[in-house]
Formats: C-alpha cells, structure tokens, sequence
C-alpha cells in the first residue's frame, strides 16, 4: 500500500459531491486529514453532525490553511469566486481541484483567481439526483469515471498525485483536454439533461392532459426523466451557461434527428422507424458490458425485484 | 374470495407482455386454464419449456377454442390481422381484449376484424426494456395502472370482467375513452421513447465524439436514455404508426419547449433555466408519492446499494 498522495484535503462546498468526497476519503484514505467548509451555515451544522469531514471551519480561509489539495466542490459559476475568495489561505504547494461538469470554463476561471498556483480540474462522472449535504456517501465515485484535464503546462509529478487520489476513491480515471472534455459530456449529460428537463416541463404544461395522469401513468417511460429532472437546478444552469457552445452543437445534432424521425412518423415511413430503433440497441449492450449501468430490467427497481 | 371472471384465457403473442400475462393469470387465478400461441415457432417452444400457458396450441384458431377471453398481445399494427386469423375458433360470446400501447386503432382494427363480438381493449402500463418469452414475470403488472378503453355501446358487465381480470392480477385499473388514452399515453410514453430513441442515435454518429466515449461516460445521464431506447423495434415502430396524431402534436409542444431553452442557453438567460429546472421537481415528488418509481437515489441501482 503507498503512502496517500496527500496528507490534508480541504473540500469548500458540501453538497452531494463534496459531501461524498468527504466520507470517501475518509473511508479510504484514514491517514488523510479532512477539512470541509461551506458557505451556508446551515450546511456548514449539517455536515458537522454526518461526520463529511474531520472538521468544519468557519470561513474558506480557513479551510484552506494547511491543505495541500483544495477540491472545488461548488456549482461551475461559483468556482472563481469560491477560488478568490480562499486565496490567503493557500500555502505555494498546494493543488487546486474541482469536480465540476464542465472544464474548460472552470479551468480558466481558476487560472484567473489562483494564478502560479498548481490547478489540475478533474470532473467524477458519478451523482444522483439528490442535492444537499446529506445527499452524499463514500461508494459514490465506485466503479466511475473520473475526467482529469490538466493544462498543457501541468507539472506531470503533480497531475500523478490527483490521478491517484482518485484512483483511491475507487474511480476509474481517465485523462483528456478540457475542450474534448466538454464536447464528450455535452452529448452524454448535458444534452441529456436539457432534454429530461424540457419534456418534464411540457408534460406539465399540457391542457388534454391534466398533471394527475402524468403522474399515475409515467411508467410508461416518462418516470425515468423526471428523475434526471429532479437534479440541482443551481448546479445545471450553471453547467448550461459554462459549457454553451458544446451544448449547442450537440443540441443542433438532435434536433435535426428529431425533425427526420418526425417525418418519417407523418408520412408513416416504417422501415425508418424500425431501422434507426434497431441501431439504438447496441449501445445499450455497451454500457452493461462495461459496467456502467445496472443489467437487471428496469434498472432493477425495487417493484422487480421478485424478479432478478 | 370471488370466482374467477373468466374460465379460460387464450394468450396470442407470448412475448414480454404475453408472457408476463400466462404467469400472472396462473400465479393469482390457478383455477383459471390458460392457452397460448405465437406465430414463431421458435417461441412457442420456449414458452413451452417455461411453462408461460397451460398449454401451447399450434394454431391460434385452435388457441382460441373454449377461450371466453382471448387477449392479443401482439405489435399493434399486427391486432387486426392477428385477430381475423383466429376469429373461426371463437365461441359467440367470447371477450375480445389486448394490451397494446394505442387504442384508438387498436380498437378499430379489432371491430373491423371481428364485427359482432365483445372487444373490450385495455393497456396495462407496465413492461421493461426487455422482449421475447424469457422476458417474462408474474408480477409485472402489480401496483402498475391499467387502462380499460370500451367503446360506447361496450357492455358494462363484459367491461366489469375484464377490470375484474386486471384486478385480480394486481393492477389498479382505469375507464377512458381511447382518443383520451391515446394523447395520455403520447406523452407519458410514446414521445419519451421517440426523444430517447433519437438521443441515443444522435450519440452514435457524433464525429467528434466516439462511441466508446458515449459508452464510458454514460453514467452521467445518458445511459438512462439507453435503457427506453433498447426497447422492441418492430412493437415501438407500430405505436408511432398507430398513434400518429397525438403523439406528433406532443412533439410539437416539446419542440417550442426546446427551442425556448436553446434560446435560453444561446442569450445566457440564467434566470430562464433556473425556474424551469425548478419547477419540473414537483412532478417527481408526486410520482413517488404515488408509489409509480422507486424513491431510492439513481433508482436504487445496485452500485448504490450500499447507500439505500
């Protein structure tokens, strides 16, 4: 067993992240000391009754004094401010992390507030829907995906150190530029969100059908985007906002997509249908080899569960 | 404890839905005898071996005799055809019904096929992505809604024991009237599944994207999009044939909705996105309380299951 690549985390926001980020340390990494701050006090009282860190302290400042990794656990369009605001607190060596959604953005927000510090971002692919201090727990980065994007001009002694405190978390990690990055999660959360959220926010708007049958009929497929739909609003506008052009791109992909397979639905075109429902399939096959997703039917829900 | 409402039920179409139906009936009416057919013969074997029906005819004429309830479980685009092959086989006072995703065409195919018999149509809201016999379970259809859509000159006590039947297999059931279904179900279902039918393809030609990234990075959204989206091609292509009209004027509210958005994101309009995002959270509360999905983080998926 080598020795942690380092020796006091500070996590400044303790929402399901960094609350998880915090219990995950300290599950797997007992030596490591964990300092936590947040800027909602009632947050701050929360945390301190789950145990998410050895201790709270009071102010950014504060937390970061001492901690040779400082990770950014705060909405994407918080992390400069967040950064500026613990800047005295810093000792030189220190590595600053985050675990944000987008990357590019982030990246230079922290460059601009922190600058000469050591930055490296990185992003877990992991989450639920829940939001808030309790929302977190240590398995969360188990098994995922954790995106690391240095600059070009990262010290590689440095970007090791992060790679490996992931590693230790139990994430599977893997490193890329933050432009590729932020392209590669538009299509696989961010899109998937805009859309989760706009089609919950039409079924809700409807006048031939009230809110009540939406709800009493959403297993038909409905139920599984209000899940996605039930994330951290605050979170998502910002990941919207910082990550646009990305977005955008994937969202115009989409929408052309869409408007073919609506043709072929008015003009009753049946081989289209067929063929592009055929091809979805193989993906789904994919992601179950690989792992990332649960094989039982239904996700395995609990109303199935006489069945697996 | 009542008697049964019917004394022999023939199941046409012995795939996920026919199935589950042969398991249900003899798992909650053992007094009830159950016949089943399938066109494949491949199917019927297998149906054979896992003990879906009673007994597996070779013929749905021959499945249809004795029947005083047959329940077509077939695409909806194959009902008419399905129903006219067996109609020789049916005893006069026979209670025709299916579980088909439309019922608006459904209902006239069946009317057109067999004129003069009872045709009683109802949708039980349940399933999984997976298809075929093995797919299968007694309790697919427990706690789930079922919609019961008889015509106006439909019989009340003929309509009275197919609610019965559903009931007795564990479903809540419903009364409307099919046009009303149809738009209901366009929105909790049909357009769910066109959107994640379309996402998933739209990932899979990405240029800059790869598919082995769009596999990797899935957890974060889009691997629940894959799920719908692995669901039965030719079953999926009958229900946008069918149900046309609804589901492409709840395409078009999606559309504006989306584009709304994409304006959103294009302008940096934070305030837009953030009171949408907050307000589709209230449909999934309601849906939980409701009892319609499993309350746990991420579905309870098992890779969480530490946490639950």
């Amino acid at each position: 067993v080598s020795a942690a690549p380092f020796s006091q985390v500070t996590i400044v926001g303790l929402g399901l992240l960094g609350g998880s980020v915090g219990l995950a340390v300290q599950a797997n990494m007992p030596e490591v000391r964990v300092v936590g701050y947040d800027a909602d006090a009632a947050v701050r009282a929360k945390a301190r009754a789950l145990g998410l860190a050895h201790s709270i302290a009071e102010t950014s400042v504060e937390a970061a004094r001492g901690a040779d990794l400082v990770i950014l656990c705060v909405p994407v369009g918080a992390m400069g401010p967040a950064a500026a605001a613990l800047a005295e607190g810093l000792s030189p060596d220190v590595v600053i992390s985050d675990v944000g959604s987008s990357k590019g953005s982030v990246a230079r927000a922290l460059a601009d507030a922190l600058p000469g510090h050591h930055i490296v971002p990185a992003h877990p692919v992991a989450g639920t829907e829940r939001s808030g201090p309790d929302a977190g727990f240590a398995t969360l980065f188990a098994n995922r995906w954790c995106i690391v994007t240095p600059g070009e001009d990262a010290d590689p002694a440095v970007v090791g150190r992060v790679v490996a405190f992931w590693e230790a978390l139990g994430a599977r990690v893997e490193t890329m530029d933050a432009d590729h990055h932020d392209k590669v999660l538009a299509v696989t959360s961010h899109l998937p969100h805009l859309i989760a959220y706009t089609i919950v926010g039409t079924a809700s708007d409807l006048e031939a059908v009230t809110q009540s049958e939406v709800i009493k009929y959403s297993a038909g497929g409905f139920r599984d985007f209000t899940r996605i739909a039930a994330s951290d609003p605050t979170m998502w506008r910002d990941v919207f906002l910082s990550n646009r052009d990305a977005v955008l791109e994937m969202l115009q992909c989409f929408t052309e997509d869409l408007t073919e397979l609506q043709k072929a639905i008015r003009k009753g075109d049946g081989d289209a249908l067929f063929d592009q429902f055929t091809r979805t399939r193989a993906i789904r096959r994919g992601i179950i080899e690989m792992g990332q997703d649960d094989a039982r039917p239904d996700f395995g829900r609990s109303d199935h569960s006489g069945k697996s």
